[in-house]
């Protein structure tokens, strides 16, 4: 397809796709002659993980370059493939220097899960258990052990519902099934704590 | 205790205390003579909910009032009066306005939860599922139901910790127990996913 028909299958302008092509995040089509190219469903692939990186995950072009860099030369497993992606996400927690990642990899050792010690989320976990003790929020192993549990789960779901036919596609999808499941899980948590309570807690007895 | 004393007693300036009195979000203390007045523990409980829904949860004191005001007339039961604290928190997901609260109605009632309409998690959750159809993200209504399950396993948890004795300090743990663990939440997500991916992911075949 050309150009134009490349912006029409994705939506995005031809500008904007000139763009990617300047700066590398999108490959070249097969020459067709000095002024056109011939783009094809690879080229759309690339176009919408590219989208939902800026558009969804709100990354910089640098990092979106890393990920399709990672395309461009890829690894030999899914797993290598898909973590380009996951580590290349926002950070779910402000990083406020006061949180280690001992604690969570400590908790994350607990639990036997294979988790490389170089993983983002690593130090996002350290930060919120160090936000949590310094608020005074006392988390017992009981508790977190509940927690990871239940986030497996959602894992599962998440790994289970990657296309493992075209690359870019996959990693389209762990970047839109983490950032834009991300907060309908925390509504559904909240929504979820109404339920229970609604079921569970009775008359208040006492002062304030 | 007098003030200086319960200023040593939640680490919250005298100054601070002060304000929180003309505010009228702290109950005054019992006078004792023209310039002193007695605090007792549930002054010491209502401060550090004042704390953590200033420093934890980034409430404006309007919002702060909303949730004191439940302590200082207090509902018939605890399920009300924990509602007064989860639905003064800040929205998980921007109101871009294109969401619905029916797409959202109608999958807590797929779930069998009994959830107000005024839930301000149910909006969140309309505009969660909006920003994904809106991206091309497909989500199956039996991985819904799997996420639904998982985060009222979560929830279950969370009102288990919520302690019975004192309204004030219910509240607090409710405020700090939700916006405190959900980037803990989102991390685990992130380890979990790289763990199921380490077990399941195989080589890749073909080209990008």
């Amino acid at each position: 397809m050309r150009i134009s028909e490349l912006s029409d299958a994705t939506g995005v302008p031809v500008a904007t796709l000139k763009y990617y092509l300047r700066e590398g995040l999108l490959p070249s089509g097969r020459a067709v002659n000095a002024r056109s190219a011939d783009y094809d469903d690879v080229h759309v692939e690339r176009v919408r993980l590219i989208r939902a990186l800026v558009e969804s995950a709100g990354l910089p072009l640098a990092d979106v370059r890393k990920v399709t860099a990672a395309l461009d030369d890829p690894p030999d497993t899914w797993h290598e493939l898909l973590g380009h992606a996951q580590y290349a996400l926002p950070a779910t927690q402000p990083d406020t220097g006061a949180g280690s990642t001992a604690a969570a990899r400590e908790l994350v050792d607990s639990l036997g899960w294979r988790v490389g010690d170089e993983a983002p989320a690593l130090r996002d976990l350290g930060s919120a258990l160090a936000a949590a003790a310094s608020a005074g929020l006392e988390l017992p192993a009981e508790d977190l052990a509940a927690f990871a549990a239940a986030m497996h789960d959602v894992a599962r779901v998440d790994l289970a519902g990657v296309p493992t036919g075209s690359p870019a596609a996959a990693l389209r999808r762990v970047v839109l099934g983490t950032v834009l499941v991300d907060p309908l899980l925390l509504a559904l948590r909240r929504l979820a704590q109404e339920d229970v309570s609604s079921r569970g807690a009775g008359r208040i007895a006492g002062g304030t």
